[in-house]
């Protein structure tokens, strides 16, 4: 696997060795750690081949893969704004892979500049202000509109699905259809009813793949083939970090020691703080795809011992060189509760040189001849030593280049080291039972049948409610 | 005062009268609190009567908002574009302004639709792909830049200044010049000499004032008037919240009474993290905004009885309703180490109804004639319930409506209570020390005059450095 670009992982500012035993983790915390990661590796190898995990085996399913690209092939040319409607999970990874891949300016580019791919846009709001401000901006005719929803009932995918169908009805009438894609559970749920009534060119998200552990499946993959990102580079990626995180081993295997990092530097050193900072714009989405994956998976309650425990540590996410002017002084100077995650590259895909005229400012010359890549390369730098030199634990994912394979590669390492993570911390990592009561509440307010109890509920503890404290 | 719109502060779910005592503030505590805090007020009167707070004074400079209105309409309808080039509080003011005041997709509306004012872009990055990429979309004739810098030095904005000018004269000759515009101290640095040399049109930041209390000096109102926003209101909005505060007594003064429940929270009840949730994308660049502000002016070390104290919550920005599908589940589940304070509008600018046909599905059916406001409404309001029942931390502040009169409002509330903040820690809010390392050591690696000692100590250091731990 030597010939092909893979990611390296380099741990040594998160051990004592470096940055000292007060906040770094030692070789025999690690090596005492081992045998119980030995086991949790054959346990998720055994519950892959008992189909438990199905999102391991997604970079495999060539057959979606080739209907994906045969259906935006069809489509290609044929509209001018796709804009997919999702939230969470079915927003975060399209919005990951454009960041990453397409134009910064995708946008805002010319037709001709696009290729005829068209404008993304993700709708993962339902803030009426963006959302009427959406649609003042794409023309039905001229516009795919594609809804995601894995039980097919989410309340804010739904109530666009509502709103954007009636108006693609009145405008285009009976060849609306031709507007709308769905993808959602290939059974249940009120999107895959309305699909199989209407006749609407569909999508179907494979059983047991939770929305955060999505991209992979045409919830990722039918935008970003729709705007010309090479999908099956992406799934070969994954495929790939599959194969580097074949070992057992946790010494060889860059998601378990990740996972057993991150879990070390929590629950022994006090580190309830996990910063996602890549040096690029482009990776800004996957570190928000990261921030609800690394949350939701592992912000959990559990009982052990007749006590209940909670646990998960908050990822946050930061930008460089921009957040070194925002949020570098709390990491440097504020508490030790935190670690940081540098995602670097390489290689950008552009050159850009600072070349000016002989009549440069004495104190600028030093920039002269530089890349901004070498202006980039030394604020991250610079930033690693300081924190490090303050003890401050860190940890580097170095890719040679972005790319749909790196980018793969990327999302099956963090997804399959959340997996070992909820092993450590001995939660459930693909559920979210937490979220239920606020829908409830919402489902209530909005006056759902089914819900008048509740409904009565709140009224009662609203008008009971403490009013005591306000300004 | 009660005749103008305000903003509400909410604080009844951080008490312990509703969350209990384990996580609640008590109105003891307050109480005990109440003379400090009285006490810093009137030590924030005292310096700033003295010259010391320069930002308070702020919403008060007529003349310069003159001037800035004055160019923003001898420019207008010259210049198809408006770069902003600058980082940190050079560029967050900006960002927040724009995303909150302006269409939210402001840059793809036609000339027509965008009433002649520019497409504004903040490039506040040095990444070679972003700002080669912003290239490709700006045409140096149709693009105004706006280059800000508070020290004339910050290496990110004169790389880019470099680069961007060099090409300007390259295209355009001696008329370079009018597409330049510059922000900076008016006395110091190298980017006010070239600016004295080359006759660049120019406004001044005011002394003492720094980045991340600058959104209201040219920093930010500049960009804000080029692209048609009210400064007058944005600015009476900031006038308005200070009398709002003028306050010394805690139960009146809601700047006060924030920094005091953040604190209060934080060193008594182990909350060390801050999430910042509007639930509006139009508010998530504030959000932002805040982040820095906080993080920077009280992430902090100090010495106490000889002892280094570090200090400082971390700030987290979340979105609602997207943010619900993303975090909640750990903040409703995970530990209990964060509040949350919700941004709240009770009016959005747009109404959209869920009016669909009669063939709507039944389990679908309560959401017909719901306006999406009361969607995310419901979310709002069953998330917050949700929360207050885990007994997790909570404040809300409520706007009626978004507008520049209620943002400058937000903006000078939060500054306040930063400085407050600062007082109730015992640390400088106004300085940074923490980032100059990192800074130093990134001159040092691109060869800057004067920091060759530290050259050779960093190749020392690396050569030195453990790379054992890697994968």
């Amino acid at each position: 696997m030597k010939d092909k670009k893979t990611i390296h992982l380099d741990f040594n500012n998160m051990m004592a060795d470096t940055i000292g035993l007060e906040h770094g983790i030692t070789e025999q915390e690690l090596k005492t750690l081992a045998p119980v990661a030995n086991r949790y590796v054959n346990d998720v190898k055994e519950e892959r081949s008992r189909g438990k995990l199905p999102f391991l085996d997604l970079p495999y399913q060539k057959n979606i893969t080739t209907e994906i690209i045969n259906t935006a092939n069809s489509l290609k040319g044929k509209f001018k704004n796709l804009v997919v409607v999702g939230i969470g999970g079915s927003a975060l990874g399209n919005t990951a892979i454009h960041t990453a891949l397409n134009h910064p300016f995708h946008n805002i580019l010319t037709d001709r500049e696009r290729k005829s791919f068209p404008r993304v846009f993700v709708l993962d709001n339902v803030d009426p202000d963006r959302f009427s401000g959406l649609l003042d901006i794409v023309k039905p005719e001229e516009t795919l509109f594609n809804f995601i929803t894995k039980s097919g009932t989410t309340v804010e995918t739904m109530a666009q699905f509502l709103i954007i169908t009636k108006r693609l009805r009145d405008r285009l009438g009976k060849d609306y259809k031709d507007h709308v894609i769905t993808t959602t559970d290939s059974e249940n749920g009120t999107l895959r009813e309305i699909t199989r009534r209407e006749g609407f060119r569909s999508f179907v998200i494979p059983g047991g793949v939770g929305g955060r552990y999505s991209v992979l499946t045409p919830v990722g993959l039918f935008s970003a083939a729709m705007s010309g990102v090479d999908i099956v580079a992406l799934l070969e990626g994954a495929a790939f970090m599959d194969k580097v995180c074949k070992s057992d081993n946790l010494w060889e295997n860059p998601a378990l020691m990740g996972a057993a990092l991150y879990f070390l530097s929590h629950t022994k050193k006090g580190k309830n703080i996990v910063v996602m900072m890549p040096y690029s714009n482009a990776l800004s989405g996957v570190a928000d795809w990261f921030c609800q994956l690394w949350a939701e998976s592992l912000g959990k309650k559990f009982t052990l011992n007749n006590e209940v425990v909670h646990t998960g540590s908050t990822p946050v996410k930061a930008v460089g060189v921009v957040d070194q002017h925002s949020q570098l002084q709390l990491y440097m100077e504020g508490p030790y509760d935190k670690i940081v995650t540098f995602l670097a590259i390489k290689r950008f895909s552009k050159e850009v040189s600072i070349v000016s005229g002989n009549d440069i400012e004495s104190d600028l010359v030093y920039l002269k001849g530089h890349a901004l890549n070498n202006v980039m390369n030394a604020e991250f730098e610079g930033t690693r030593l300081a924190l490090t030199e303050q003890k401050h634990p860190n940890c580097t994912l170095t890719i040679d280049e972005l790319s749909a394979f790196t980018l793969g590669q990327l999302f099956y390492l963090f997804e399959l080291q959340t997996a070992y993570a909820g092993k450590f911390y001995n939660v459930n990592a693909f559920d979210q039972p937490g979220v239920e009561a606020g829908k409830i509440n919402a489902f209530a307010m909005l006056g759902r049948k089914g819900f008048e109890q509740r409904e009565r509920e709140i009224d009662i503890q609203l008008q009971r409610a403490q009013k005591k404290y306000h300004i």
